[in-house]
């Protein structure tokens, strides 16, 4: 579904995809951030661990947000459709500063919680100003169209991915994770092939894009984000290649940002950010 | 993307999915009425044939609409993505009361016109009241979340449906075309697995949803609409299936639809409609 509209008088809360395997214990710089913008010690977090199989991953989190200082953590399991309309669970998350979904499969997150009233509070809690991360599924599943899977490789193959339907917080962007590390370029380009409108973001692990409510993304953490914008193409071959052939894409825009860069989602504007000024 | 926010006091323009296979000569009774709701006699009407690769298509559905009473009718060909950039046919399609995209491949739509001025201006002339209908692929077209291809069958089958984003005329449902003809149950309710939030429409050939402002759905034509609702699904496997196994769904709700008939998309109440009336 669409994104909540913003009351007006009011920023919505930012959106922060982290590309997976971000950094937990030394510097765990994200996490770090994400908290201070929920309000640091008086932040107030719900962990929503249902991408996730293993019984420790909401705990795990918990313990880390808490150490960082946040006032309030709890784990909410939507183990079932059923649980996504329990009362108490749903009003717990309209009580939170920020929104956490944990890694693990983004179908268990599309199947479990789409079209059920945790899925419209959170993207109405997002435009009344809540922040919400998620990590590797968790990243996929924030927009309108999410990768569900696909195959490895540097570049488009007919076939090579498969969309479903996210949770829809934007739908400026599609989101791919663990970049570098499971090498998706490849099919990253070719859900933008289908349709060139969005922009492509693949986030690498330990690294996150902070989304403000104007719409600017800033690069946190140790890795890389690979913006690819297809908008401006002149030619896609998409609609008459074989399963498994190359796709034809001419005029992608490719930047790669670090740590401290800025893109621009409105404008579709790439920025040194804060990495120019510590250059002078 | 989402569909262009419609001003205040007016009226969304309706949207007409059509299955394909619409009668064209003795009783073309969608046809006819499209025409009628663009104005009838003083409809003004444009055509795109992108979708299709056969140079006829366009100057076909001309002749139709003329011989229906049409005003003014004109095709516009965009074969390329420069082409939707060029000013003098953007302003062709900003002067209708009526957008008609035909049948073809739909990744044809969605490769060319995605993300240029020609979808967003159809977004908007949509929010501002004109009435934008397709067949075939040009149906699948007009919704956020498009069914590229997939598998004939009757029954959901992990891997059986590819997802593409469409125009975005509307997030409330998915439409499926050649409903009956073609077997696509089955590639339907996979595309719903993956995510329950959105109603699936299955169009028969010659059978048309004819959506008002209100959402409410009226069937036109000689076969079904099959509407699929997932939204009260308990449970799917869709996560963890492997390619080509059988998907479990619990809860579906089914709605055989025929001409006369209602849906709405907002309620999700199917109704007997004028059916009813002339039972009495």
């Amino acid at each position: 579904m669409c994104p909540s509209p913003v009351p007006d008088g009011v920023d919505r809360g930012w959106i922060i995809p982290i590309g997976g395997g971000e950094e937990k214990e030394s510097n765990p710089q994200i996490l770090k951030r994400f908290v201070d913008l929920c309000g640091g010690d008086a932040a107030d977090i719900v962990v929503l661990p249902t991408a996730s199989r293993l019984v420790e991953t909401g705990e795990r989190y918990e313990a880390l947000f808490s150490g960082l200082g946040a006032a309030r953590v709890t784990t909410i399991d939507f183990d079932t459709r059923r649980d996504c309309n329990e009362p108490s669970r749903l009003e717990r998350i309209a009580q939170a500063s920020g929104i956490f979904m944990t890694g693990g499969n983004q179908l268990r997150l599309s199947t479990i919680v789409g079209g059920t009233p945790v899925a419209k509070l959170i993207r109405l809690r997002n435009a009344e100003g809540v922040h919400v991360a998620g990590t590797s599924a968790g990243a996929s599943f924030i927009s309108e169209h999410m990768i569900a899977f696909g195959e490895e490789g540097p570049t488009a193959v007919a076939g090579g991915v498969r969309l479903a339907p996210g949770l829809g917080l934007t739908n400026r962007f599609i989101i791919d994770q663990h970049f570098r590390e499971r090498d998706r370029m490849g099919r990253l380009m070719t859900a933008l092939a289908y349709n060139p409108f969005a922009v492509g973001l693949g986030l690498d692990e330990d690294t996150a894009a902070f989304i403000g409510p104007d719409n600017v993304l800033e690069v946190e953490g140790s890795g890389g984000i690979t913006v690819l914008d297809a908008s401006d193409i002149s030619f896609t071959s998409m609609d008459v290649v074989d399963e498994g052939q190359p796709v034809s894409m001419l005029g992608l825009v490719l930047h790669q940002l670090v740590a401290g860069n800025t893109f621009h989602l409105s404008t579709r504007q790439a920025s040194a950010g804060r990495l120019a000024r510590q250059k002078r």
